[in-house]
């Protein structure tokens, strides 16, 4: 089989799963160096495509209107580091493995966000991804100046504007406009760099940018649109998508669309690389590995999750009762959450409570049991057209990258559906998606927003 | 001799002097990390107490309003990588090194900087430094959607505001917020992480940072303020000021009335670091030391020290004659480096277009001679009252660096002036500055604006 799989690892700059912190085989080393060195090291030697860092710019508190329950229950957000800083020091230890960061459109500058990934993708030789968010909690707002969120219309426009501005920055230098001709002397030729005077809704940037192309041309763009502005986002943008799905149908379904989206837009639907999130869990036999979910299971503080749930959402959870299905409620956050969400609800019958003990604990497509099971699972996603490869998730760090590198990784090789070694030299290459061409921005910008 | 020079290396990310790049000793390598990653290494093998990166947020266009001068000669500012991300890429290849980014409090808000500096403070176990300017050129408000930059009176009092933000969030998080029983379950203690609910003339922030306290408490703070205004801002801030003098006398005086101004703001003057930047030229005989100063020195074109010097005083100086002196001018930049440039004009008789050139391959402090004779004049400053140590610029990187590292280093040691192991583990503790209490900043706040 000649076409191959890819795989992203979702490493969390901070405690993930609610429970996942609880269990003996975590490390809580999320402000050291070492530990993101650690995994990085682990990645490169199975072979991921890439790290992906996800991030908030606060300490959610969409549950009873309170910062405690995250705090108390370690749950998503309550700790969270730069990830752009861990990209930097990860790039330092590895040689091919590209690394992802989270950064949102809403609360910072595409001056700085263009000249820090520019900047990024020099210092790892091409190997930065730039995951973009565009934010939705009332308390992200709260800590830059405003006491509301923009609108969703806002944020995509903004978003919008914002990447456009980005990728004219990036195309400031032309590709050979550093000459370093000592003699002449010529250090960069001025006719090749070039001020963009962009003059927008949201923005007004003069330019050039102060650092030259990026060796990737752009940054990989990463993108997980569910809501329909999103997904036009995403295809408009995107060379990867993360996205979220409790069964193979529902990713079928959202691939399918994504990719029929991107077209619709004159792009080739191939140069978009979809991977759904999967959370496995992986042992000996089958039945240690079910035992192994459900101690992981038990771990998570049904308020821990059901605290994470209510950012997912958007949603103050706290209001309705605990020993009751979650009714169908207005999701102003991720709408794929929400989807999957009640997916698990109805299929399952399960009360609030319980729901926040799954959504803490939760593995997405049900990738329980021994690697070769494991690598079955994976293999049908990836052959029936759910998936260009996945976005690893584990319910502990470090120890849910050892397991999976060491254990499905060989298994996945085997069959030919994952590379023995990195293809190329930059993300780009190992994603099989082409440099951009200086320019090709003006085929991306508008009609998104 | 008991009390120890402290010492800076102020290195570029990017082509520093005009001259520099065409030295033959120049590796171009601003855009690799394993540049930087060499000039770390040989830092800490000199037990250099840290690394200083000045920054700049757009490609220079003071001289003549445009920025073919500064592209053309490689001035400073014509290719500037981000400092943050290099930052952590050199932690991770370090121990001991301290590493200082410049920020400007002029386009970025509190909350993102003062979360990537404690995350980088945690990542790099207390070895950061945040360079806090205000900016002042014309090109960098152009790329923030500003016509036109704030008044020097509006930079600085946002520049005060924003660091009581910053200090509030670093403190947002008592020391021991982070219980971590898996047990209980406790991973922080809500009774022990604070809102902060900022409201003030530039910033409403909420709060807490998502960032635990970091290690040093707070990052080192640095300044280079030469005005009146930068005078009280860096002595009610700063634990390390940055400067530039042409003479020793000059140096006496600045470092004097610093000390003053900080003992009227209650800090105790000992606190702070006054380090003076020199750029010795070492050689093993005086004779080749003056050879190697003036073929240097050859290399500088006129208008590339000419477009530096516009940029650093603001004054667009194409429109003055260039083989005339350089008329008395108001100066909205850099008022340290006007009463430096003065100082040679009026001493040396220099017509601008000399004095491009001798701005553009100055050797403040005029250390040209043998480790020995380079040592003397440390001695002497250090000794006289004109500084605790200095910050080493050098003509070509990273050449420079390693120069002054296997030379000038041994014979500081030798005499007792400068440290032959880390005392600390955090730079604040090699820089024998006290770790900040949580609550710190009030003492500090408000006054300097």
């Amino acid at each position: 089989m000649s076409k191959k799989m890819r795989l992203a690892a979702f490493v969390t700059a901070g405690p993930g799963r609610p429970g996942g912190w609880r269990y003996p085989g975590s490390v809580p080393g999320w402000l050291d160096a070492s530990y993101y060195h650690n995994i990085a090291r682990t990645l490169e030697d199975g072979r991921f495509d890439l790290a992906f860092f996800p991030d908030i710019l606060s300490v959610p508190d969409r549950f009873g209107g309170s910062t405690d329950s995250q705090l108390r229950y370690g749950a998503l957000g309550s700790l969270r580091v730069d990830p752009l800083p861990v990209m930097a020091s990860m790039a330092a230890v590895t040689r091919h493995l590209g690394i992802a960061a989270t950064v949102s459109t809403s609360y910072a500058q595409p001056f700085s966000v263009a000249r820090t990934f520019a900047s990024l993708d020099h210092l790892t030789a091409g190997r930065s991804a730039w995951n973009i968010v565009t934010s939705f909690q009332e308390s992200e707002a709260r800590n830059f100046n405003l006491d509301a969120q923009f609108d969703r219309s806002t944020r995509y426009e903004r978003a919008d504007e914002f990447l456009q501005v980005a990728a004219k920055l990036w195309d400031s230098w032309e590709d050979d406009a550093l000459v370093l001709d000592e003699q002449a002397p010529l250090f960069a030729d001025p006719d090749r760099v070039h001020r963009i005077d962009h003059q927008g809704q949201y923005f007004t940037v003069r330019g050039p940018l102060n650092v030259p192309r990026p060796p990737q041309g752009y940054p990989v763009l990463i993108q997980a649109g569910a809501s329909s502005k999103g997904k036009d986002f995403a295809a408009h943008w995107s060379d990867v998508i993360f996205c979220s799905h409790a069964s193979k149908e529902s990713a079928q379904s959202f691939y399918t669309e994504i990719k029929e989206r991107a077209a619709t837009f004159g792009r080739d639907p191939d140069r978009i690389k979809i991977l759904p999130s999967i959370t496995p869990i992986v042992a000996p036999t089958a039945a240690r590995a079910k035992e192994l979910a459900a101690e992981i299971f038990e771990l998570v503080p049904p308020l821990g999750g059901l605290s994470t749930l209510a950012y997912h959402l958007d949603v103050d959870l706290s209001t309705f009762p605990l020993d009751e299905r979650l009714p169908e409620v207005e999701v102003p956050g991720v709408e794929g959450h929400y989807h999957e969400v009640r997916e698990i609800t109805e299929r399952d019958g399960l009360t609030l409570r319980q729901l926040g003990k799954q959504y803490g604990g939760r593995t997405e497509g049900d990738f329980i049991g021994t690697a070769a099971e494991v690598a079955d699972g994976l293999q049908e996603w990836f052959t029936d057209g759910a998936a260009d490869g996945f976005t690893l998730q584990v319910p502990y760090q470090p120890g849910g990258f050892e397991t999976f590198t060491r254990q499905v990784v060989p298994e996945l090789q085997k069959r030919g559906l994952f590379r023995t070694e990195y293809e190329g030299v930059t993300l780009r290459e190992n994603l099989g998606l082409d440099r951009p061409a200086r320019g090709e921005w003006t085929t991306r910008a508008g009609g998104a927003a």
